[in-house]
């Protein structure tokens, strides 16, 4: 059974996943050999920086020039780890141009130019695999390309990114507010020097946009997907969400409208019931809820990021892509054929959970009350609280168009007996 | 890019889960067509009374003669939900003979045959998938066996029957007794009239050598599988299980030996910790934690059973076998190359949860644990109840040879002071 030429690896990029899977490669040779069918050896390794020392990896494979590994022509299979848009798209097609297909754990890249990067390897009858784009180690586009491939997908919320989901569970179990939570991800290696890509759900959104457009089978660009960050969650909102019976999370949400016409991609905080999966989703775990026709609800939970889990996933691609080699064949591409188009953040159904600071007088109530019937928008539920003059205002909606939603907030400024909207989240997962 | 011929589907059984996969090829069958590139049809359902009312199936359609629609020559899958071992396994068989792939959700005849069955394909260069046959729809055998193909498994541990965890989380969330919740389960339909392969463990049992064997990439057969139903299980258990931060599930686990070169699969009711992942799985869910080198810890959860979820992972498997055809190619078969064998229970390295009913008398605690000392049995707490003369003794121990565990119960039993075993319980998930 097993053939003797061995199955060329090139390593573009060897930082926190890439030094990862040239480890697992080495150690595992073995293994991965018996289970692909034939050996695999890494063939080189592009880097920046060439003097670094790197564990392992013999100092002939290095090289700084990515651009020739990639054109070598006997390679089979391209892992790219560098990151971010330019060198690794380029390097990816020319990937595909000289007859390598191409593993990648890229979602920026993914997120803005998936389209393209397909249809390249189509064009050339290469293989483009990146599980480990999304939720790192969790089997997620595989399932949902593969598995779920018969049934019908509805909806896709999760946690997909850990660094935030750190900071809110260490406000939620702690009281901290964010920036004292923040200090305490970037110490522990949670949060990035520059956290913005977290923290303002540009990491999220990206992965929402792949997510979507593999569960709908369509196309979702990274400008399609609502991105709200999770910067201004404070403790009172902890507070409000606990009152509740519920927990606050950053969701990445992509949903097919009732119709089935269009599909939609968000991301936001939003307050979740504490019975539902993801609340109990701790620290940096991500976890995946997929609603399907057929299926009902699956959850997919596990360590969404990091060197050796990242890889793990890497691994798995590059075992299949090998396989497929060995069978002349290549795996399921993009599968976009429905075109549903995307709507935007307005036409999104959902609930709003609203704190008002009002007037302590009579009758404010019924005006609240009044822009919310105006608006179309039905409250499920209303405390009120008065203290010194002051009071304030909770309201619980039932779900209605988001654009619906956010003009009754609107509106509510406008009156004289409304102070202030102290803060607004969306109420998912019921 | 689509081809006109369509791919030949032969459905053998349709019953729960059969009668569903008709009905979702026949509704989505766009969306199978445009996913697969090329229509897929349904071409014959064989059942045993040809008279019954099928909804939406072609009376046409519908034979009596299995044997005769798997030899047809014309059939690119066969799926086979019918169940049990015959006909199931030779209808299998002769359909690889006849140039068909399959596709089974039968874990009864998988776990015991499985091998044989694999043989088969491969001789005949066909495939054999089977999703449905573990935990339903989730999505959990091709993870195991595609995603995770380059890294190393070293647990799976699951809520693998959806039977049992229903009785047991009425048991525990009602303090109700066994019986009294199984009435229940079987009012609602969650339980079989003859309940015996959901509580004495069997079906479980069947589910962990599969599991075992595509984890491990080894050989592992349903007698291999140690198995202890659940239906001793109290709700003093219960009781006990609370007072120790934990409940109680019945448990699959599969488990590399420490030293590597040996694996064990087992099936006992067991005490987890309430903060573990599956102690949260409620009802009739199922859910499978895996730990594996560098991914570490994941979690797949959904619905272990019921018609549309199984055929949810039927339909998924169809749509493979077919890209596969396609591509004149067969996906990943057995994998089984690393030969390891399969050790006894008496090997297995867990702890144990003891009540001892004694004598209330002093000196019986130090008799007990001279007990645990001989046999090399490490405790962790003991808890020591008294009243009117009768005493009893909760002992957890730490982690030790299941050999040793059970030398020790045998040897407090013939302790004068033991009064009684009232109940051992394994504890895992720690
Ligand atoms: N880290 C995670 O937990 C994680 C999780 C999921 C997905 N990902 C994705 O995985 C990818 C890699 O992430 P990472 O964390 O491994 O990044 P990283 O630690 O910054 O490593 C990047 C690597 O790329 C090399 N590189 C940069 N520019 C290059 C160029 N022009 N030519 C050749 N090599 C170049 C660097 O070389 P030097 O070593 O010489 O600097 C370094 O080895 C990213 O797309 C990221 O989004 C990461
Ligand atoms: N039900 C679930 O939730 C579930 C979940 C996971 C896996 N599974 C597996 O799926 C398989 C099917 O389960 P099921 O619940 O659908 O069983 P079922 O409802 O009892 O249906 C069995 C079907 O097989 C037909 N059949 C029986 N003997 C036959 C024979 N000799 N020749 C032709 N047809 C025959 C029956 O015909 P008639 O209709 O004429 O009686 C019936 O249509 C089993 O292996 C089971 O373990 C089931």
């Amino acid at each position: 059974m097993m053939r003797t030429r061995p199955l060329k690896v090139a390593l573009l990029g060897c930082g926190v996943v890439g030094s990862e899977v040239a480890r697992i490669m080495t150690t595992h040779a073995d293994d991965l050999a018996a289970r692909i069918g034939a050996p695999v050896e890494l063939a080189g390794v592009a880097v920046r920086r060439p003097d670094k020392v790197r564990a392992g990896i013999p100092a002939e494979l290095i090289t700084t020039d990515a651009t020739a590994l990639v054109k070598r022509g006997d390679i089979d299979v391209v892992v790219e780890v560098i990151g971010g848009v330019e060198p690794a798209r380029t390097l990816i097609t020319t990937a595909f141009a000289h007859g390598a297909s191409v593993v990648s754990a890229n979602k920026a890249l993914l997120a803005q130019d998936g389209a393209s990067l397909y249809a390249a390897a189509q064009e050339h009858g290469q293989d483009l695999y990146y599980e480990a784009a999304v939720a790192g180690a969790i089997p997620l586009i595989r399932p949902l390309r593969e598995s779920l491939a018969g049934d019908k997908i509805n909806r896709v919320m999760g946690i997909v990114n850990g660094t935030t989901n750190f900071i809110l569970d260490k406000m939620d179990t702690s009281g901290a507010g964010y920036s004292e939570a923040l200090d305490e991800a970037t110490a522990l290696g949670y949060a990035e020097a520059d956290p913005t890509a977290d923290v303002e759900g540009f990491d999220a959104a990206a992965k929402a946009a792949i997510l979507a457009g593999i569960a709908f089978h369509t196309r979702v660009r990274l400008d399609d997907v609502y991105r709200e960050g999770m910067t201004e969650v404070t403790a009172a909102d902890f507070a409000s969400a606990k009152q509740m019976g519920c927990t606050i999370k950053l969701l990445a949400i992509c949903e097919r409208a009732a119709d089935g016409e269009s599909v939609t991609a968000r991301v936001h905080p939003a307050m979740i019931p504490l019975s539902h999966p993801l609340a109990s989703v701790r620290e940096a775990y991500n976890a995946v809820f997929v609603e399907a026709d057929a299926a009902g609800q699956l959850m997919f939970y596990g360590p969404g990021a990091g060197g050796s889990p990242t890889a793990s996933a890497v691994l798995g691609d590059i075992v299949a892509v090998c396989r497929n080699r060995l069978n002349e064949a290549t795996g399921p591409g993009e599968s976009a054929y429905t075109q549903l188009p995307v709507s935007s953040m307005g036409e999104v159904v959902t609930r709003y959970h609203i704190s008002l600071d009002v007037a302590d007088k009579p009758g404010v109530l019924a005006q609240v009350a009044t822009v919310f019937a105006e608006h179309g928008v039905s409250i499920d539920t209303v405390r009120q609280k008065g203290k010194d003059g002051e009071a304030s205002l909770v309201v619980v909606t039932h779900r209605a168009p988001d654009a619906a939603l956010s003009g009754t907030v609107e509106a509510l400024r406008k009156l004289d007996t409304v102070r202030g909207v102290a803060s607004i989240m969306r109420v998912e997962g019921e």
